[in-house]
């Protein structure tokens, strides 16, 4: 695959499948259609018609659409129909910072086509050549993209935590590296996608993070997440995005937008303007 | 004005003005209604059928082409219906990198909405307290936007140059820094917009470098674009963008774009991932 067709299948979906999926006056998502009719067999809670999926007026507040949509995904989970649910909650929201409508499980989220948003922390060290990345190998029994390259930390955006207190967290679960260091970390721009999966459509928009490392340091999995890291050139992940499928399906797109913001990547490769348009494809 | 009106201003646009510019069997750029009609006078060198503005087959040829348009072109300006040929060659294409089609005065590029390629590089130092810019201010007599704050270094992309040799160039020129100091300058990326202006339209590419200086460089202008320099946090500079209107309009952009990739501007912004689209909203 080369860097473009990356960016391309993290985007590859076809609304008509779904119907949008409104809370509160709002589309916050999509859901497909099959899934749609399953709602069908709870009238108080879903308003079907008009092409639509609206969380009905009766069940108001925050609190209470999080437990109805929380019984029903349990219900649906337990024919089979839905994933069962992971145990963390994410907001459901219009736009990113909006006070949640809802939280719904992460399980469940690709199933009604809502924004995840997530963190992803570039740890890397200068040399001389350029910036060197330290690259996770993500476990054998990692629910998606089992076996694959992944960045130094990188994790889901629960609802009720803030950016930097997330990015501190994960950075010592998956990397062992100390608040102190986590700290640092800088915010650097973010990445959109649309991508339609089995379980829906999932429409993610990751947080970009550079940590600058000291040389010494060394990435320890604490949570098990990762089997190991490697140390490797930016230039040198970069190729492997470009020639290869190696890197977990989204983290490709997050190295594309490193080796452009650090001059790994030249302007004149021909995808250059299209790279740095596709990054920022979903809605 | 807010960061995010800045990029409103540097897109807004009613393409129902104007009509395609073809050359060669692609669609190059955009030509308004009123000089298309100008343009029927020379039939053998515009094709006007099919609403659409087509430099006639006939024409065959780069060199031709340049030719021809420059001599319809400077009929036009002596009837003061365009602008003075500025002596600067743009080349014409569908995507940069593209073979020129053909090559236009930098007057001319926006009269027939051609994309108009350039470099701007910010000029910084990196302090403990974050960066800080290096911004020009623009001398009394610049064509566009005298007296206001500028980057370091900037230029359009003239056809024939390399980006980093032009790079190189701009900056001897427009901040007196040696060679070997340009050389270091690093790709960081590209902004695009497209904004109607009374000339026509600007379909503006601006590739961007990041030049970290030496703490004792010190800026100065050999060619007169800059009356002077003078050095600010990147967070003020940001905060100028966001409160005042004293940037040349793009640059504005390039200083948010500079300040979401060094951390200056945080992801709780509101319009954080607005602004991240909106720095790409060009085609």
């Amino acid at each position: 695959m080369s860097l473009y067709d990356h960016i391309v299948a993290c985007n590859t979906h076809d609304l008509g499948r779904f119907r949008p999926f409104i809370v509160a006056g709002e589309r916050v998502g999509w859901v497909r259609h099959e899934l749609a009719a399953q709602l069908e067999r709870w009238p108080e809670v879903f308003d079907l018609s008009g092409e639509r999926v609206t969380v009905a007026g009766g069940v108001g507040g925050a609190e209470e659409r999080t437990a109805a949509m929380a019984e029903v995904c349990e219900a649906l989970a337990g024919d089979g129909l839905l994933q069962p649910r992971r145990g963390e909650q994410f907001p459901v929201v219009a736009a990113f910072g909006d006070t949640p409508l809802l939280r719904l499980d992460r399980a469940w989220v690709p199933e009604f086509g809502v924004f995840a948003f997530g963190v992803h922390v570039n740890g890397y060290v200068e040399t001389p050549a350029g910036p060197d990345l330290w690259i996770g190998v993500r476990s054998a029994d990692s629910l998606v993209d089992p076996g694959k390259l992944d960045n130094m930390v990188a994790g889901g955006q629960p609802a009720g935590l803030s950016l930097e207190d997330n990015v501190i967290k994960e950075a010592e679960e998956e990397a062992s590296a100390p608040a102190a260091l986590a700290r640092q970390a800088r915010p650097a721009g973010a990445i959109t996608y649309t991508k339609q999966i089995a379980a829906g459509l999932r429409r993610d928009v990751l947080f970009l993070y550079d940590l600058r490392v000291p040389d010494d340091f060394r990435p320890a999995s604490r949570d098990g997440e990762h089997s190991g890291f490697e140390k490797m050139a930016a230039a040198q992940a970069l190729r492997l995005v470009d020639e290869t499928d190696r890197f977990k399906f989204n983290v490709n797109l997050v190295i594309i937008d490193f080796a452009i913001r650090h001059g790994v990547l030249a302007p004149e490769h021909p995808d250059y303007l299209k790279l740095i348009a596709g990054l920022r494809s979903g809605d």
